[in-house]
């Protein structure tokens, strides 16, 4: 599998000396032929967006919606830097679209890394020539490329979800909880379905939202966040819903492989709320439990406490009835009706002492569903982020 | 200093059973002649409320902010307990006020610490009628009831403000981050000024916002926070404007206690936003930096990553403008028009490393002003918090 396996589409990565160990730091997905294709994009809601991310936007905003290609460089955010940091990021866009003979405007940028650093140029000024030139299709130029994005992640992170008429690839960094300073989400899908540029956005928002967005490792925003989504067409025209449920698959591939590859956090749970007023309001008390220290404790410690989530749920800003609450972990119920209730403790107990905790919560109110991923809080977190160095 | 040196007040507190240390674990203050004084009170905004909560936002709206007496019992939450919970804090406030010879809705209920198990009511019973008759006043009796509200804290928490007109006195319970499953904060406070329960309603409030809801631990909103304010009058009429000061300079005293007495940690921040859009936006932007785990890891690594507190201040939702933005550790600034900027390294390494950390972030938009007391995230939160066995 690989970011290139759809229709229409090459890659490259390479090592242009960004990481001081040496590794992959520049990305490179194309189009086949340097025409600018539907494009969508989601990035990070944070005010302090980075460069990469501003000039991105501006970019897809020029185009209507069409790129012939994302260049993507690791070890450096180019965050907090000002407009030393958009010039960088242009650059890099302009040195791009040079070697692939389109417009600066067609090509999107991504960094992630270190912020508050600039760029160092030299080495990205000499390694995107040598990028462009070595673009190409097949597995090996989609691995290089889904190496070249990484930062603290343990391996490259890839997906490929076929369908009779179109295929989705997709690739991703991301070790959430452990990434210390390069917390960034970044994620690149490529399809060969045919869909134009408005469809497409409203294909990825739906995706983003049952996938990254249902994901919560700290509660952090990253000033670097971004998911971009090309479609090439080559394979004609298809079922617009089942393209959604294609990328929206391939989001949550992603997203789970981001989950697990928290070093050092050994254990992952899902929220589930339902029989809330909304799913908006559902999503939102699922993230308020998902996002909690103690409960995040709680999940390190194995320790099915389960006034803390009623806590959290009754403090979420959602309607929300003590006496309604019904609490389960891994299906066994521990709360009905907001009070503690006899139930096989050894059956929670093995529960919580698995890799991945499933907590239930029931509102009953209405049908509001919602479910949020989060991620252990043990000394791991702390080991990898207190410091910088 | 004492819970009873305003006029007009008695206290007592003993060790009733509840808790298996043996530690003192009921508290009361009365008006020492049983008549009912202005009280204003301000409750968690928690939606799963614990009873004792409920009990006693449903008695002041039924005196209309008159109480006599608030009993405290320390141990156990009365949380998630449902409708039995209720009538047991509605059976307390009924204990107390038959020893005291008032009504049942002239007594206000409190309870602290572990969430989801029914009151254990024998020694409760069994315990008010001994701490109504031992209802003195003097400081051996504040101090008994200073202790008798405690669960982890390592110390009794009091302070007292003396005007020239009148005093305040307060004592509070709550050692923050690392008062696991009792993470509740407390706090009374007593004055001999004389003020209707209107006036004295907003007294309150203006003092807790300046005071512990600008103290943040974990982000969490426990189900039973509660400060009380009962006013005796004893003093006769003095300027509301002081008592305003008075009840703030208490609270504050109160809440540096708490933040102080979070045993492991070792190392709290004050996060100061000025420039801001408004005062409430510079308020809820401190609070988005003092949140965040990536800050409080930093600090516990004595680590000045700018880079994150401006991610923090993007994501806040409040109005911002990363190219005006300034931060300065302890008066050196580091981060300037959005930028890095050289400084002196060997003073703000000297700054994190000393136990009180001040992380300046000015917004340059308008005049909102905001602070926000923080606390490190470390091992012995952890520790602390993973089992509540």
């Amino acid at each position: 599998m690989s970011i290139t396996t759809p229709r229409g589409f090459v890659a490259a990565g390479l090592a242009a000396g960004i990481k001081a160990s040496g590794a992959l730091d520049l990305a490179l997905v194309a189009t086949d032929d340097g025409v600018a294709v539907p494009t969508a994009a989601t990035f990070t809601s944070n005010r302090a967006a980075a460069a990469p991310v501003q000039v991105s936007r501006a970019h897809l905003a020029i185009t209507g919606g069409r790129s012939a290609a994302v260049v993507v460089s690791s070890g450096n955010a180019n965050a907090a830097t000002g407009d030393r940091g958009r010039a960088d990021s242009a650059a890099m866009c302009g040195l791009t679209a040079a070697g692939l003979g389109v417009e600066a405007e067609q090509v999107l940028v991504c960094s992630t890394g270190l912020i508050g650093i600039p760029l160092p140029m030299d080495p990205i000024r000499a390694g995107i020539p040598r990028l462009v030139a070595a673009r190409a299709g097949g597995p090996d130029a989609g691995a290089d490329a889904a190496a070249g994005i990484l930062t603290t992640d343990s391996g490259r992170k890839e997906v490929l979800v076929g369908y009779p008429d179109f295929t989705v690839a997709g690739m991703a960094k991301g070790a959430g909880m452990l990434a210390p300073d390069m917390a960034t989400m970044l994620a690149f899908l490529t399809t060969d379905a045919a869909v134009e540029p408005g469809p497409l956005a409203e294909v990825l928002r739906a995706a983003v939202a049952d996938s990254f967005n249902s994901m919560s490792v700290d509660g952090c925003t990253s000033t670097n966040d971004t998911v971009v989504l090309m479609a090439s067409g080559r394979a004609g025209p298809g079922d617009p819903s089942l393209l959604v449920d294609a990328v929206t698959e391939a989001c949550a591939d992603l997203a789970g492989q981001m989950a697990a590859d928290a070093e050092g956090a050994e254990r992952i749970f899902h929220v589930q709320v339902t029989g809330a007023r909304t799913d908006g309001e559902a999503h939102r008390a699922a993230r308020k439990v998902a996002d909690s220290l103690l409960v995040k404790c709680s999940v390190n410690g194995a320790d099915p406490y389960w006034g803390r989530v009623a806590s959290e749920l009754g403090s979420a800003g959602v309607d929300f009835d003590m006496d309604r609450l019904t609490i389960a972990y891994g299906g066994t119920t521990v709360c009905r009706g907001g009070v503690a209730v006899p139930h096989d403790e050894a059956a929670v107990a093995a529960h919580m002492a698995g890799p991945m905790v499933t907590i239930e919560c029931g509102l009953d109110l209405a049908a509001g569903t919602g479910v949020v991923m989060g991620v252990e809080l043990g000394y791991g977190y702390i080991d990898e982020n207190r410091t910088t160095s």
